[in-house]
């Protein structure tokens, strides 16, 4: 068993009731990430051999004392190891997918030994900080689909090409050869995915291959070939909730005070949160919903907004952030300046309200 | 029965289950509100009496063609009317404070007869659009403790001085003279207070003593004399849980990405809701509280936020809409004032955010 992997529970706030709150921690003597000299990354060399790392350790850990056919042992030999990682923004769901690899791997003990997550992403792989999610219970594993955040922790790091950073892919290679990792799960979205692909092909060039099976994970639902991203029906839910709630507030109060609602949501090219926000429409809210896809006419929408009001007596708004002109430009991008001289934060809402309080005169939320 | 009335069915989008989920709708000629004539609002005479308006008509509603003895038929007399009102921004639980009014009210049939609720607040009552509570069944009222938003909807107007508009109030005493109104209730913050206050004087003025009640309702919690608004609690839960949630998603990522989240929360002098935000600690989660009641301090701030970067690899800032410098100036005000000419703000976290970023050259969100 790696000496250096950390416990699930240094990670995870709040287990399921019925959960162990507690299992053993291994100390980790460093946590520090990769130590820098002269610009380009050094990294320890693994000093933990897996117990699988042998055929004498395999043998010892799977057949313990107790005698039996070689063909059996054949059979356990080839059993290897998992790893785990979680990338990029962390979604509602993205440890229900860790259990999904986690619990697909226990029910599949013949071809799969072990499964490793790596501390904070692709990072824990390089700094060989491995979480040993075997010492976890069934119960603790479960736990995870009701986890927040990113129960390993999650990076933004993207691996660069073979060519400029060929060291890094070496030192991957490396720590998976010492933890016989056969499997490379990486939960991310379109960068993720990527990343997946390179490691692949380049795990092949460098002699040890792998298979690299990327989880999907956005809340945008942009990644190609993928139907319904998880994280996404999250995402879409509380928008969709959040967006009829204070719709119903703006609706109660409109006759004296505010008549138009902006919300702006995520989603920089794809519209697929910002139409969940426009399901408002089935419980009779007049609604506008800005896609990124769409290029934004300001005229069309203030006539659109007005009528709207006029009619109704409000309407909501609902904005994409990858909301643009007709040229590219974001609607962002053309933002108030703080007493700075800062661009202000906030996007593409504060553009829109400005809209409509200039032109129409409406006061907004 | 006010032929003028309008159900509550009009407003209420969500009943609770086993609810009818309709009632009889009672058409309402005009909606339009208070029509003005060189500048002074004009208003349409009472046409409308209650059937409890005379002797005659209280005795065929009350007893029907039973006979019945001459001291029942005077208790019965005894019974009058009481308003109801919404007023100003509303809460998660402004309708649960309507339902305590209107059951406890059934639950003393022999002091109030009904409970009528004006449409959009006051303007309900100058209008003279009432909506008869008596028309719904128990379980359409109890429903009202899960409905969203303002049931009866809700208003922004403020009753200006008797000097200013005697008008005004002379209207509202007519309507309540016209439907037997002795009990006003009216469910808002500090300004509704102060409306109550004054119509309870001013009825006494004009002839027509009105028992005024204000039920309080303010999400900041900041109504003298009362401990715990309705309507913070909700906010306070909704808060603390959010800034939770999305601390953890920070610590979970922030090795390589957002150090820093921002929470901008209302509470324009009170920083109950701030406080609520601050419950993140108990989860050990490294924050900083900027209270509308201290004055902000931008050196103590940046090392305080710099100093548990360092030490936690990340931290949370609630900062209260009220926040402000030593001279008063809040951090966001926006130059706009609302109906009552309060200065209209939203904005601190971007100013906040933006010291993080000048300053520290942390990521936040």
């Amino acid at each position: 068993m790696p000496s250096r992997s950390t416990s699930r529970w240094d990670w995870v706030p709040f287990p399921e009731p019925g959960a162990p709150n507690s299992t053993m921690r291994m100390s980790v003597k460093s946590r520090e990430p990769v130590s820098s000299h002269k610009g380009s990354p050094r990294y320890r060399r693994p000093r933990v051999r897996s117990n699988l790392g042998s055929p004498y350790a395999i043998l010892r850990a799977t057949l313990g004392g107790k005698p039996c056919g070689a063909s059996t042992a054949m059979k356990k030999i080839a059993r290897r190891n998992a790893f785990y990682a979680q990338s990029g923004g962390v979604t509602a769901v993205i440890n229900a997918s860790a259990c999904g690899v986690i619990e697909t791997a226990r029910a599949h003990k013949s071809a799969i030994a072990n499964v490793y997550a790596g501390r904070d992403g692709i990072i824990g792989a390089l700094t060989e900080e491995l979480i040993d999610t075997g010492k976890e219970s069934a119960a603790a594993i479960r736990a995870l689909r009701s986890t927040p955040a990113g129960a390993f922790g999650s990076c933004r790091y993207k691996l660069k090409s073979l060519e400029k950073n060929r060291r890094e892919y070496e030192r991957l290679i490396e720590v998976f050869r010492a933890h016989d990792i056969a499997w490379f799960f990486y939960n991310g979205g379109g960068d993720s995915a990527d990343t997946c692909f390179k490691v692949s092909q380049l795990s092949q060039s460098l002699g040890y291959p792998l298979q690299a099976i990327h989880v999907p994970k956005t809340v945008d639902n942009d990644l190609p070939i993928t139907d319904c991203c998880p994280g996404f029906g999250s995402v879409a839910k509380y928008v969709a909730v959040s967006a009829l709630e204070a719709s119903f507030d703006v609706r109660s109060m409109a006759r004296t005070s505010t008549k138009v609602f902006v919300l702006e949501v995520m989603g920089r090219h794809a519209g697929w949160i910002a139409a969940a926000g426009g399901l408002v429409e089935d419980h009779g809210i007049p609604v506008v919903i800005l896609f990124p896809e769409i290029e934004f006419d300001r005229e069309r929408f203030i006539a659109k907004v007005d009528a709207l009001v006029k009619h109704h007596g409000y309407c909501t708004v609902v904005v994409s952030e990858g909301c643009h002109y007709a040229d590219g430009r974001f609607l962002a991008e053309q933002g108030t300046r703080d007493a700075f001289g800062h661009a202000q934060l906030g996007g593409a809402a504060p553009i829109v309200a400005g809209l409509v309080r200039q032109h129409l005169k409406y006061k907004f939320h």
